[in-house]
């Protein structure tokens, strides 16, 4: 039985009509001038289908910052490169505190606690680094292949932001280094993870490019990328670390997998059904869009889609 | 379309024999010498489907300490006969840390992180108590209906030796009604915790008890005891909390809704097919059952059905 | 060379006119109401001489709540009844976090920093407990002999207080007695506890009181209640934890052993010449009474009396 | 009444009898190669008397590398030429716990706890480059001019294995830059803080240099490095926080200010009286030498030189 095309047309309106009426709608991101000028107003959402199906709301063909978003897709992709050996270096835990401290990497002697935090993804960055030469290169050749957009790219001025204002993640790198869980030098490590952080896409591009999650593992052209196993194991990483430290509260709320980026973006799965990604730059105090996660607690709530 | 009665037969007699070939299966619990005995080749699994059949493999009729699978009914109860309040007293992230720890609970003024740690299932307690006058009572009571067992009893034994054994739970309740967060008398709250703690039920009494869960709340007799959105937030809690500080890995490798105690046992929930309990009272240095869990991981692989 | 009697008369005068001018007194403790009467105008300071003469200030002569100033005592009467074996049960460490911290405790699995501290403190009566039956008592029995007042009393008052709102010293002490380091049956134990806290003393008193450590061990009767060897760590004790997490402060500031109580008092040494006690009810953030603190600053910047 | 000259003379031989029959001494810093080869057999001692008369017992003219112990003298330095400023920056307080832990550090908000720790340490040399554009200089400067050894001089390389390890203090400065606690570029912070830890000198040349915080501030040539007041605070430091996390136990057994290096050494002070600094490589959990530790133990319990 194959669903109507543009199934979720309807629900798309009607979640865009609440999320407007929104009161409250958080604050871009501060820490580098750069996205301290994004418009809480603004608010996209898009819902790519399996067979690449592709449509949204608002702004959803404006691309933004995708930031952290793209940890999901440097996972994805040491996965596929490297199989099991990446959980040896990084857990698979909630790390029940901020996205970037270093207490618990202290007392867990330089192993993050899960791909997700900053400490994780530098660690998988370290890796894809050392699998491929050119970590960054690789992470925007697949969201091109699977978003079907050549022109995605990254922000110099973002990676440059980043760069200037990076102590904390320094600090992270240099302390996984001091216990050998850091392989790359570290002048080098920061730059290619400043840049995969600046990636530049649409809601539409990064609905799209995640498609694999939901078809589990398979890519856009019908090749695997993953393991219908890597792809569970993945979303169930999204689920418990995907949205900072409320994780837990996200779960509860919207039930799906998912990962957000201080950009404003969130990017959902819902395995065997679609793929969805939302954005407005306003963010809560955990550093989570504010219209973004009420527009998947709508989403969920209307379609009862949720995983639970 | 009705699917065959005893569909998962199959299934369970193929994963009960993988794990009979299990080397390791860890060790009982000894913090209290009555379950410092439990065997770890015991081994017992049932399937409650929708409509309330029930079957198992091994040592399924067999009843066993429920211990901390009972957190998740209190948790029902309270939510049913309370709604939203008890959020205000307690979280819903995962704790990062140890079952018993009192590090986070300092940092975070006596709030606990989730209602499946101790010191938060002291809190449901807690409430429960306040509702009711009989927070074990009303446990027992809502476990015989459902379950459809009225022989299902606490274990005075069991009791007594968690109250010998009581100190860490004492400090746990006397550190939170130091902020306020425990309006029971301590010596009174305590007993009612260590008894509903001492539930003995077998496989095939928790996986018909936990039916509403795969119901979208609707209790054995079709009356609600939730609302569906309240079933689906319990389902999500014990994804990202319900087996201990290991919730992460149990996501990853089993990818379903559960809690776990340290009796053994842990149930499991795929939400709109069937309910799942699993008994071997051997543990990992987590507290969850090494039998049990590879039982899960193997059922899930065999039947793809991870929520993920 | 025998200095003049009360030769430390003009150096109190002064120190007392430029107390009395003090902006900030802080405010009195109100975790339990008996204190928080406390008026921070009040101020009292005596110093005893070695041979037993002592004078003073303002209120010196009016009796107030000694709290953790007891905690000395009850030291030195372990030490010197059941020498080293103590220093297997608590530590000797500042503890770097607030005076009733478990998260140390926890960390360090039961054994608290040092004997200053509530943790701590615990651990030692239980100690004073075991080896005298009576260990409230005991201490009483000391203060009067040393002090040479045998009207020196507990308050019930404040022991009902304090028991009233005990639940965080309830909580360290089942925490503590989990790990095995608490023998006393906990509803024994805080009562005395309790008592030993609630002691009324003057200025007068507690300098008289505290002598033995500035004449090296030896008591008001010319017998010696510590080795000199002793009498030297207990110092070195105040010095690096007498002050809860303000140590480094006060050593840095008046650089003399000491021990406050959040009655408001403070006791000081200095080895070879004499002790002092001073009082004032309004306590900083830390928990020691800001012009106790100001006072002991002025008098040794006034003599010249720090040990550095 | 001036004492008789070299008066320690017999008491030095007796302490180096005695340490020669240590059955455990420790092992060297194995943090880096250059100071794994230390033969913890090898023992020197001096004592440095106010006037300037120095002498010593076994390798007391041995070079070694000073480390840590260079940490007083870069404090003294910002003290005289900056006042109180210091402290906006730096605490006062015992860490509780190891000396390169971040955990407090990120607690306290890029703060550390107190100069002798490394983070602070950098804070201390980020502080003199600022002042002086050459930190690591005016430190050998000072330590030559005191200490009259025109020769002493860093370890080129000790500094550039200090810098092929230096990953740990690397997240260190990088975190504090992160809170605006740093202000040098970190890549030229580094190197200064790397060649201050490589200063090579002698027992004989490093109490010497010590000199003045035994005579309340006033250096070599009489003239005045410190106020009276700034070298009781630094002797206060050191006794609170100059042996790691040890420092409660070293007040405890020794009872003087000291600090110590991992290259073996620990520089003590007795305000008045003398400077000792004593050598040898071998360390204890905790790093510090063991003994040294147990040199300077011996040497008060003789003397009866303890401050308290």
């Amino acid at each position: 039985m194959s669903p109507a095309p543009h199934r979720f047309r309807a629900v798309l309106d009607r979640v865009a009509e609440e999320v407007a009426a929104l009161p409250h709608r958080g604050s871009p991101a501060d820490y580098i001038p750069v996205l301290a000028d994004g418009d809480p107003r603004r608010f996209g959402m898009a819902v790519a289908e399996l067979d690449g199906t592709v449509y949204g709301v608002g702004d959803w063909r404006q691309p933004f910052s995708a930031q952290s978003i793209t940890k999901v897709f440097a996972l994805a992709l040491v996965l596929s490169l490297d199989g099991e050996g990446m959980w040896q270096r990084v857990g698979r835990e909630p790390s029940g505190d901020p996205f970037n401290s270093l207490v618990q990497l202290e007392y867990e002697n330089g192993i993050p606690r899960n791909p997700f935090i900053n400490a994780g993804a530098l660690v998988v960055t370290d890796r894809l680094q050392a699998l491929t030469g050119d970590a960054a290169g690789r992470l925007r050749e697949v969201l091109r292949t699977e978003s079907g957009n050549p022109a995605l790219d990254f922000d110099p001025q973002v990676a440059a932001s980043e760069a200037a204002h990076g102590d904390r993640n320094a600090a992270l790198a240099h302390f996984m280094a001091s216990y050998g869980n850091i392989v790359t030098p570290v002048p080098e490590l920061l730059p290619a993870y400043f840049q995969q952080c600046s990636i530049e896409a649409s809601c539409a591009d990064l609905a799209l490019a995640a498609g694999f999650l939901a078809r589990h593992g398979i890519r856009a052209d019908g090749s695997a990328l993953l393991t219908r196993s890597q792809a569970k194991q993945i979303n169930a990483v999204m689920l418990t670390c995907g949205t900072y430290d409320a994780a837990g509260e996200f779960a509860y709320r919207v039930g799906l997998p998912a990962k957000s980026g201080v950009g404003g973006g969130i990017v959902a799965v819902v395995p065997g059904v679609c793929t969805l990604c939302v954005w407005s730059p306003g963010l809560d105090r955990r550093g989570n869009s504010v219209a973004a996660m009420a527009a998947l607690d709508r989403f969920t709530t209307l379609t009862n889609l949720s995983i639970f």
